[in-house]
C-alpha cells in the first residue's frame, strides 16, 4: 500500500523565496516531497502552490502540522492554505434527475476503485434512476420538490448531507437550482456540469440555443456552483465538432459523451486536491 | 489544366426526388458530375445541395444554363439557386488594421496559388501594414476614418470596391465596424474573424473577457458579417486549450494561430463555393 | 413509435446516374427517403451509398426487397449491397478480460436504451468481471484458455455465439488473440479497441512504447478485426495531449477515457449500419 | 524595453532540496525570479528545471554566472546545465526545398518581431523559393546536391553555417537527408517537421501511407534531428480529423496547416529556451 501523504494547497501575495521556505520546512522535518507545482499570477501578484510529501519520517505529527505551519509561516506570509491527508477518503454525494449518462460514468469509476472517494448515497428530485443506485448498491433518496414543500425538502436534504459528513457534492445533470443554503454550506464544494462552453449559452436548453445559433462546436463545462447561475469558477471544458448535419437530437447525443468526461475530469481533480479557487477562477494543477 | 466546371448551389422546400431531378438534368445533357453533396434540414423541411459537373460535353452553353435551369426546375420546385463557373476567379478585397498575422497567412496562400482567387488590393484604416502589401506587390489603400469624414471615406471605399468588381471581402482583423452600406452591398459576402468562440465574448476585447472568466478553452470564429455585431452566420470555429498559466498576453498569442487558420478555412470554403446560408446559419459542404 | 425503415448499403463501380436510379426505385415504389449519403472514391472509381426509407407505404414487401433490388439493379450495376431493417435488433456479444472501463461504458448505453441492440451475454477469459455482468443482469461466460484446451474452448465459444445468433462481437479490451475460426465466421463483424493511434504502436503495451518514444499525443483506434494483428479497417480514432509530466500510469489512465469513447463511437456506427468496408478501409457515413 | 534576464536549464539526479538550493542562489544574490518550472521523472529519478531571473540587481556579473554556478552547485549535484541570456538573439538558418507553406509561416513571425531571433539566410537544394527570400529581404543560398558533389556541397553548407555563427537550424519541409557532419555539429539544434504523427509513417510519402491505411486522423510532428531518420526527440505533435471523403490531395492540403503550426510551435519553444532533451525525449516547459 502507498504511504500516507500530506497535501498542502496555498495561495498568498507573491514574494521571492516562498517555494524555498515551504520546501525547506518539509525537507528539514524529514518529509519526502513527491509532488510540487506552483504558479504565479503576475497580474494579481498572487502565488499558488501545491506540495505533497510522505509522512512516515516526518517529525511533526499529522494532527499538529496545521498548527505548526500556521504559526511558523502562514501568518507571516499572509497565506491562505488547506491541508489534506491522503489516508482520508473524501465523501461525495451525487445529485441526479432523469438523465443517467453522467452518473453511470461516475459510479463505474467509483465502484472499480479508480477514485479515492466514498459515495454514501444519491439524491434525486425524481424516482426514475433508483435502479441505477440499486445496480451499484448505493442508497437513493428522492426529495421531490414542489412549490409548497421546497423549504422543508431542502432542509431535509441538508440534514442528510450533514449527518453523513458529506465533503462535496456532484450535480450529475441535476436539473434543479440548488438552494443558497446548501451552496453556502458547500462553498466551492459543489461541482456542476453545464452542457455548453460557458459563458456561451447560460441557463436552460443550451443545445437548442447552439442549434439556433448555428455553431460549429458544442461544449461542456464543469464548474463550482455559486449563487449566480452558471457563473462559478470553471474547472474543465471540452468541445466536439458539429455541423449543419446535426439536428438538436444529434447535438444532445454528441454532448452526452462530452458532459460525462468533462464532469469526471473535474471530480477527479477535486478528489486529488488539485484545484485551488481564487477570485472566481481556478488553478488546476497537473 | 483542369476542365472548366459549373457549380450549382440550391436550397428549396424538401420533397422526394429532387436529387434525381437535378442529377438527371445534368446527366441527360452530357455533364459529368464530379461532386455531389446534399443535406436535408428535417426541422425546417429544407433541402440543400451542391453539385459540380464538367462542362466540355455539356450541351447547354454556359451562358444559358442559368436560364434553362430556372425555367425548367427552379420555379417548379421553388428553388433558390446560385450558379458559378470554375474558370472565373473570384475577386477578393482584404481589409486590415494593425495586426498582420491573418493577412500574412492569406497572402502566402494567394501568392503560391493555393487558392483560385484574385486579390486586387488591400484596404486599411491605418498605414502600418503598407509594407505587407509592398512585400507581396499588392496595392494598399488607406482610408483613415474620423468622426468628420466617416461618410465620405466609406463612400470612397465602396466606390473602389465596385470599380474593381470585388466579389467578396475578408476582414483580416479589421478593427472597425463596417458601415451598413457596404454590408448591404455585400450580403453574406464579407467574412470576418472574431477572436472568441461565438456567441461567447461578443464585441471588444474577448481575450480579456476570457481571462477574466477563467475559461479553459479559447476560440476563434469566422462568420459572415451582418448588420448585427458578431451575430452573422458562422462558417468555422476552432479552439485551443488554455490554463491558469496563461496570461492575457499568452491568450492573445495562442489565439493568433487560431484566428488565421479559422479565417483561412472559411475563405477557402467561400472561394470553393461550398457555403450556403439559410436563416442566419451556414451549410458548409465537405 | 418510429416507423420501420429499410437501410441499403451499396458499393459498385462508379458511373453516372446511380443515385438517380436507386432513389427512383425507392420513390416510385412509395418509399419515403429519410437518409441519403454517398461517396465516390475517385482513385478507385468506386461509388458508395447509404439510403434509408420508411416502409409503411412501400409497395414491395420487406422480404422481397432484396430479391427485387438484386434482379433489377444489383447485377446490372455490378453492385455489392446489404439490406437491413430497423425493426430488427442486432445481437452483440461482448468479450472482456480484466479491465472494465469499456464494458461499463457499453453496458450503460445498452441498459438505458441508447442503442438499438441486444446483448445476450458476455464472454471472458477471466472470471474477474463477472460482477459487472451481474450488476446489469447479463450472463457472463468464462472460457479460460490454456495451451492444452485452446481448440476446444474456442469451438465452445463459437458454438455459443452461433446458438445465440450473435450478429457481431465487441472486444472491450479483450487481451487475447481471437482465433481465425471466429474471425472468419464474423468477417468485419468483430470490433476491437486498440490503445494507440494505429498504425503506431501495434501489438502489446502501446502505452509503454508511447512513453518510451516520448510522444506528445496518445490515441486509441477502433477497427474491425482481421487475421492480421491490429491491421483491420479503422472505424474511428481519437487522441489526447500528453506531456513529459505524464508517467506510464498517467498515460494508461488518460487513455482509458479515450478507449471507451472511441470504442463506443465505432459500435454505434456499426449498429446504425453506417459503416461500409472496402479494400481494408471503411466508409463511415455521418 | 524588457530587463535582460538569465535562463538556466538544468537536469540532474533527483534529490530533495534542489529547487531550494537553486532559488536560494538566485534570491540571495539579488536576482528576481520571473519564471520557475520543474519536473521530476520518477522512473528515471531525474530532476529537470527551468528558472529565469532578472539580471539588473544580480550581484554576479553575467559572464561569471556560469563559472560560479558550476563551481558552487553543478559539480556537487552532478548537474547538466545550460545558461542563456535574453539579450542575445539566437541565429537561425532555414532550410527549404520546394514547398513554401512552412517558410512563409516562419518568416511572417520573424519579420513582425514575434520571435526574438535572427535569420541570416535561407539554404535550399532547389532555386524555386528564391522569391520568398527576396520578398522578405533574406539571402537565399542554393546548394544543389548531386551524387558527385554531395561531400563538397555539404562542406560548403557547414562552412556557411559556421561563418555566420548559426545557433540552430529549421528544416521547413527540407526534402533531403541532412548529412551526419551537420547533425553532429548541431546536436539537438536542428528542428524538423515530419508530416505524420510519429512513430507512424516514418520516411517518405506519409500522406500516401495514411491514405492507404485508412486512418481517421492525420498528424504532424516536429522533432530534433538525430542520425536515425525521423527518430529524434519529439517536441510537438498535432492532428486533424480526416475521413473517407479525403483523397491523398486533400490529406496533403489539410496537412499543410498542421505542419506549419506544429513546426512554428517547436521553433518558438526552442527560441524561448523551454526545451530540454534527455534520453531521446524532450521536456517542454510551459
Amino acid at each position: 500500500m502507498k504511504q500516507p501523504t500530506a497535501i498542502l494547497l496555498i495561495h498568498c501575495p507573491d514574494q521571492p523565496g516562498i517555494i524555498a521556505v515551504v520546501t525547506d520546512f518539509i525537507n528539514v522535518n524529514g518529509g519526502n516531497i513527491i509532488y510540487l507545482d506552483q504558479h504565479v499570477d503576475k497580474d494579481q501578484k498572487v502565488f499558488f502552490m501545491r506540495v505533497e510529501w510522505e509522512l512516515d519520517s516526518f517529525v511533526i505529527p499529522p494532527n499538529k502540522i496545521e498548527e505548526y505551519f500556521n504559526t511558523l509561516y502562514a501568518s507571516k506570509y499572509n497565506m491562505y492554505f488547506r491541508l489534506y491527508f491522503s489516508d482520508y477518503k473524501p465523501r461525495m454525494a451525487i445529485f441526479v434527475s432523469k438523465m443517467s449518462h453522467c452518473i453511470y460514468d461516475l459510479l463505474a469509476r467509483y465502484i472499480t476503485g479508480e477514485w479515492h472517494v466514498e459515495v454514501p448515497f444519491i439524491i434525486s428530485n425524481h424516482p426514475d434512476l433508483e435502479n441505477v443506485g440499486t445496480r451499484f448498491g448505493i442508497p437513493y433518496h428522492v426529495f421531490a420538490v414542489t412549490k409548497d414543500n421546497k423549504a422543508e425538502q431542502e432542509a431535509a436534504e441538508l440534514a442528510l448531507l450533514e449527518k453523513n459528513k458529506i465533503d462535496f457534492i456532484v450535480l450529475a445533470r441535476y436539473m434543479q437550482v440548488v438552494t443558497e443554503d446548501i451552496i453556502n454550506k458547500y462553498p466551492h464544494k459543489i461541482i456542476n456540469i453545464h452542457h455548453s462552453f460557458l459563458p456561451a449559452f447560460v441557463g436552460a436548453k443550451p443545445y437548442h440555443a447552439a442549434f439556433e445559433r448555428g455553431v460549429k462546436l458544442i461544449g461542456a463545462t464543469s464548474h463550482y456552483v455559486t449563487t449566480e447561475l452558471d457563473a462559478g469558477p470553471i474547472i474543465e471544458q471540452e468541445i466536439v465538432r458539429v455541423s449543419h448535419k446535426d439536428s438538436i437530437d444529434a447535438l444532445v447525443h454528441k454532448g452526452r459523451d462530452l458532459e460525462k468526461i468533462v464532469l469526471s475530469r473535474a471530480v477527479e481533480k477535486h478528489i486529488q486536491r488539485k484545484v485551488l479557487t481564487y477570485k472566481n477562477k481556478t488553478v488546476v494543477f497537473n
